[in-house]
């Protein structure tokens, strides 16, 4: 016989795993004649206890889920580093789950983390357009605490870690302004996530605080394909109608803009001045710089992550309606 | 009472779990007399099944683990995405796991996924220095199917997804000495990674082959540290052997190189020419535009999962020493 595990050996033994792991742990609920009937057979055939599963056992319930969106994305990546780095110092497993933009999906991972592995979950949602009623079911049938990050869904009450959105964006578009934009826009998901609601808002109220009308085709609508965007982005730019100013709220928006500049033999800053909210380490780099709005990503994610366990591991910690708001970093560069 | 669910259910009628499911579920194995039972009591108690709890069921097994070092790395981020297009399409759901190039945390998710909740897995090692034992001992003791890719394990006998790293690191090397390089370096990891074995071996030949002796002081080892490696290759660029080309075999090293140049006011490419392995979308847009060897990430990743899925599901699947060897793509750009 090439090697015995546990459940051969209790099948053999007319015994439960459970009781033969006891015995073989010399547990004190296990009588000395059954350990003794295990300890003869593990022998004999030369059984070799599996060194991983003593560990697995105290592990149990030390797992948390991250739900997000997306990871070729610098600011999702930055943010489960935060997480991590709480996490796993205090040795909890962490499964990531990528909804991809897919609220489909996004109900399926909740499906899935029904079973009761996980002690809690952290998330930031997708665009879907129909409300969060799976969150709040899921969190009926589970009593997990949950925590969001960055995209909330506003209006449920669960503790949120967000950032100063509307200031900043309105601080930024501002800057967009005040170096000459006249015709600023606004680079937009097509579905309304808080996030984006709450930069959009900043951005008409910096525009009507300096006179400049405000009208719907100064947001620009981006979609999840790119080869769509690189078309949408062209086409506005070889308009009449070109802005002289971009305020790109989502990061991917921000490096097709350049792509589509350089195309076009446009001129950044000279012909469009260009402020793009991004965690991206290339920033500094790119030809001309870019001016970014950064959301401290990693400090989300380690905030989020200091949160959630202190739920989990205070039963009573009352947090339902905590909302820890952080401030996003405006680095002006050569794009402006 | 607000709500009853099938443990209470279960626990009132003096019945498993299994068989209340069962009995709720109209199964043959379950006596008309039992289902009767159940019936009446849930009826009374106005049960209402949980709509995630059927679903569950049908998914059991449906799940893959990917164990990969890092995700702020487009390379990873793109290969996870290959992986997803092909597991969300046979739905499947997907763990992702990180090591942060941690071997005690790669052993610690192998621990973890021992329990047998996945069907299999696909993994890039970290860069341990201890060998790859622990794979091996998980397959032991699981018998899951396991597919590596790009890192890999090269002396077990486990399915592999790889590129031709040899070939076209020879390649750019040749490219950087034909346009003039004469002390070019190469940027490695410290860990001896099969990869950069690979890698490593293609730059010494190409130097040989164009007659350009090699020495140790050629390969630069860099850390996980971004300070330790700001300050060692700004030391580097600074001292009387400063080289004048540059392979950086990892993506986060080209960034430094470029963030050195710039405060050193060294010309990329006049002073230094600079090829850097990175599958970065920002690459064309730097300045100077990034000359690349891009590996075939989102393919890489896609290859791994369609051979992993066909071993799951072909239960027969003789794959042990399958080797799959997708090609880099060389991009030359400004910075040569």
């Amino acid at each position: 016989m090439k090697g015995i595990n546990m459940i051969q050996l209790a099948k053999e033994l007319g015994l439960s795993v459970s009781t033969v792991s006891k015995a073989l742990g010399d547990s004190h609920e296990i009588s000395a004649n059954t350990k003794k009937r295990v300890l003869e057979l593990a022998k004999q055939y030369k059984y070799k206890p599996n060194p991983f599963a003593s560990n697995l056992r105290k592990k149990k319930g030390k797992q948390i889920a991250v739900i997000i969106p997306d990871i070729v994305n610098n600011f999702f990546a930055l943010a489960v580093d935060g997480i991590e780095s709480v996490t796993m110092s205090k040795h909890y497993d962490t499964f990531i789950y990528l909804t991809h933009e897919n609220l489909e999906r996004e109900k399926s991972v909740l499906e899935h983390l029904e079973n009761g592995l996980i002690s809690g979950l952290i998330i930031s949602v997708c665009t879907g357009k129909e409300g969060y009623g799976h969150f709040q079911q899921f969190y009926e049938n589970t009593k997990l605490p949950m925590v969001f990050f960055d995209r909330v869904p506003d209006l449920l009450q669960f503790p949120k870690v967000i950032t100063n959105n509307y200031e900043s964006t309105h601080e930024a578009t501002l800057k967009l302004i005040k170096s000459g934009c006249k015709r600023p826009v606004f680079f937009a998901t097509t579905e309304p996530l808080y996030t984006s609601i709450e930069r959009r808002r900043g951005f008409q109220d910096a525009l009507q605080s300096q006179g400049i009308a405000f009208s719907d085709d100064m947001v620009v609508n981006c979609s999840d394909d790119m080869e769509e965007n690189y078309n949408t982005l062209r086409k506005l730019f070889m308009s009449k109608k070109r802005p002289d100013g971009v305020f790109a709220s989502i990061e991917k928006y921000v490096i097709t803009a350049y792509q589509v500049c350089k195309e076009l033999k446009l001129n950044i800053p000279k012909d469009i001045k260009l402020i793009g909210m991004t965690n991206m380490r290339t920033a500094a780099l790119l030809n001309p710089s870019l001016s970014t709005l950064a959301q401290p990503a990693f400090d989300m994610g380690k905030e989020a992550a200091t949160l959630l366990l202190k739920m989990i591991e205070k039963k009573s910690y009352a947090a339902a309606n905590d909302i820890i708001v952080l401030e996003n970093e405006l680095t002006l560069r050569d794009s402006v």
